[in-house]
């Protein structure tokens, strides 16, 4: 009965219904589509033509569960698929064998490709959603990166106000998850509408926020993914993987080009004290070993659905978590989200605990959720406040 | 002879020869892409995984032309065009009937979904390529508008310097076609490298760019388009279309709303003769629509490819070019281009006739080229200089 109440509460927020069995349009369709709709038990109903097909298939979640759909008799192929959680979902359609974008969605940058995105509404999506508040400026900046002897383009939030201020503010360093990039954060999390709400309410300081892109140069591969048939690498590799990885241009692209470019062409206060680093599962990675190894250039560290599996306080990090005392002196937040449904939540949750173990302070948040945007949404509404008070 | 030195050129330009008979993957391909490539003759070959498939076709301008891919071994389909015009074309492929986007190509917003790009380079690229000048930022910004009585995104591009400097900047108001959105002058256009290069040049000044959506609410349908069998309508038929339908929202959005909020949010110099309007064919008939009816807000006018039929000065426009004396001391420019392949050219020699015999000023330009942003790009390039000088 909770979910239909949760549709009820979706129809009457969203406001577009069509009709039609109560089904609801997301609003992540494109303008004139009629398909993808919501049910109102949260199930959805897909739709594409393909009237010479032989098979048609839906691939939710990047391929994670797939549906056959139906034909009928005007070349239209459907299916409905079960209730879906709340929130944002990747997903494809196979015909005979091509895998392609659904012609009705909007796509989005993920697995290094564009990716049809499925927005479920829910209730709890106020918190993301375009209010009646003070918005602030989502930038596409080009800078030039000695390290990667290139331009590069970058994504900056502005808060509300902030071309007719002359304050100066801290800076937020936000990074995307692997196989995405820096528009992973606007355009899939929605971080300015979260700011901007959060900023309205008096919850989170003004900050600026920048998003770069976390895979520079030749792309690593990582332990193949879980495939039918095939076993996948124990969770514990991958995370190690990521968390090990070389991630020195990394490093070097934002320790030295990135910072230097943002303290130069904003307004910010810059200092350690002023400055934040966090990421999402590859980019929780990233935000954790940059964020350790220079703590002259930040105070705060945040850790979404982190890839991480730290066993070992002296040796991870090359000694970044070496000198608790240290550590919990000079860093004002450490903040480890994991959702409970999370493919990495053994590696995440045996980090936490040698963490707690060697008495490093750290906020630890086990939510609900899997490794979806629907949570890194959430952590960031948590975050956001705990920085800069 | 001269399309394969232009090639060998692009090769060298481009630089990313990926040694295959001398084939080089445009900057349109996703990152991990090795198909589409651009031969040596400005053919291009495609190739897509579609085992079970029985037909696949390449549709190449939105379907205008279309090639039969041929099934490999490996179950992939190829095929080579034959040699392809510099500059940007959307395209697509159809999978035993599914119409969809190639997964190895970014997409563009056009014919109101997400549609695959292909950039195929020329030496003449260089004019709106990435350069080492300074950079100016493009803006994702949403306001509240009174006419539609919603929240919208609009895109804004500042010169190079803009938020280091206290100068106020004169606006140029720049539309898209019908089908495309307020992305597309950033996405497909290149606004911002086209403007940045100038300014670095001392060819243009620095100016503010600001895109709307210029389809607010329900869109309307144009007359159908020329489909395979059926009898296109005459053009001038399209070009009135656009030219005569009630454009009245949109030029409230823009003379109300929009210019207000650009005005006191933006460091602009806020009257006519720091303000112009163009567009790129519906979005050209919209231009000259507000512009002419607007001409306390606006001195200049740039029509690109636009969809006009000009036949009567007394009546088209609502009078609007009544009073040729008038519109030639107000005027500080009114800018008209056209390809010779582009399907509108009759029309629009019908409207320069008619401005020409009226004796309403204008700079004429019949180019080479199609109805293409090939050809928007390189108009805006000419039109920007003329502004604000």
């Amino acid at each position: 009965m909770k979910i239909k109440q949760i549709a009820l509460v979706n129809i009457l927020l969203w406001g577009v219904c069509l009709g039609q069995n109560g089904s609801v349009r997301p609003t992540s369709n494109l303008p004139d589509a009629k398909f993808p709709r919501i049910n109102s038990d949260l199930s959805a109903t897909f739709r594409v033509q393909a009237e010479h097909a032989l098979k048609v298939q839906l691939l939710m979640e990047l391929g994670q569960s797939t549906y056959d759909m139906v034909k009928g008799e005007d070349g239209y192929w459907s299916v409905t698929t079960k209730p879906l959680l709340p929130g944002f979902h990747y997903y494809g359609v196979s015909v005979d064998g091509f895998v392609a974008n659904d012609p009705g969605s909007r796509v989005f940058f993920a697995a290094r490709k564009e990716v049809s995105g499925l927005e479920v509404p829910s209730a709890e999506s106020e918190f993301f959603a375009i209010e009646d508040v003070p918005h602030g400026t989502v930038r596409t900046e080009w800078y030039f990166s000695k390290t990667t002897g290139e331009t590069r383009r970058i994504f900056i939030y502005t808060p509300p106000g902030y071309d007719l201020s002359t304050s100066r503010f801290p800076v937020l360093y936000l990074q995307h998850g692997y196989g995405e990039d820096e528009a992973g954060w606007s355009d899939q999390g929605h971080e300015n509408f979260i700011l901007d709400n959060l900023i309205a309410a008096h919850k989170a300081a003004p900050m600026i926020i920048v998003n770069e892109n976390g895979l520079p140069g030749p792309s690593f591969q990582p332990p193949s993914a879980p495939r039918a048939g095939s076993k996948p690498p124990p969770v514990e590799q991958v995370a190690r993987y990521f968390m090990n990885e070389p991630y020195e241009t990394f490093d070097r692209l934002v320790s030295r080009d990135l910072i230097s470019f943002v303290d130069a062409n904003f307004r910010t206060v810059a200092d350690r004290e002023h400055r934040a680093i966090a990421g999402l599962s590859m980019g929780g990675a990233q935000a954790l070993r940059i964020g350790l190894n220079h703590l002259d250039q930040f105070a705060y560290i945040g850790a979404f659905s982190p890839a991480i599996d730290i066993t070992d306080i002296a040796k991870d990090y090359d000694g970044g978590l070496a000198n608790p005392a240290r550590l919990n002196q000079q860093l004002r937040l450490f903040w480890i989200g994991i959702g409970s449904e999370d493919f990495l939540l053994a590696p995440v949750r045996e980090s936490h605990a040698t963490l707690e173990k060697a008495g490093i302070r750290h906020v630890w948040v086990e939510s609900s959720g899997a490794h979806v945007w629907t949570v890194w949404r959430k952590y960031l509404a948590d975050f956001a406040p705990r920085l800069f008070q």
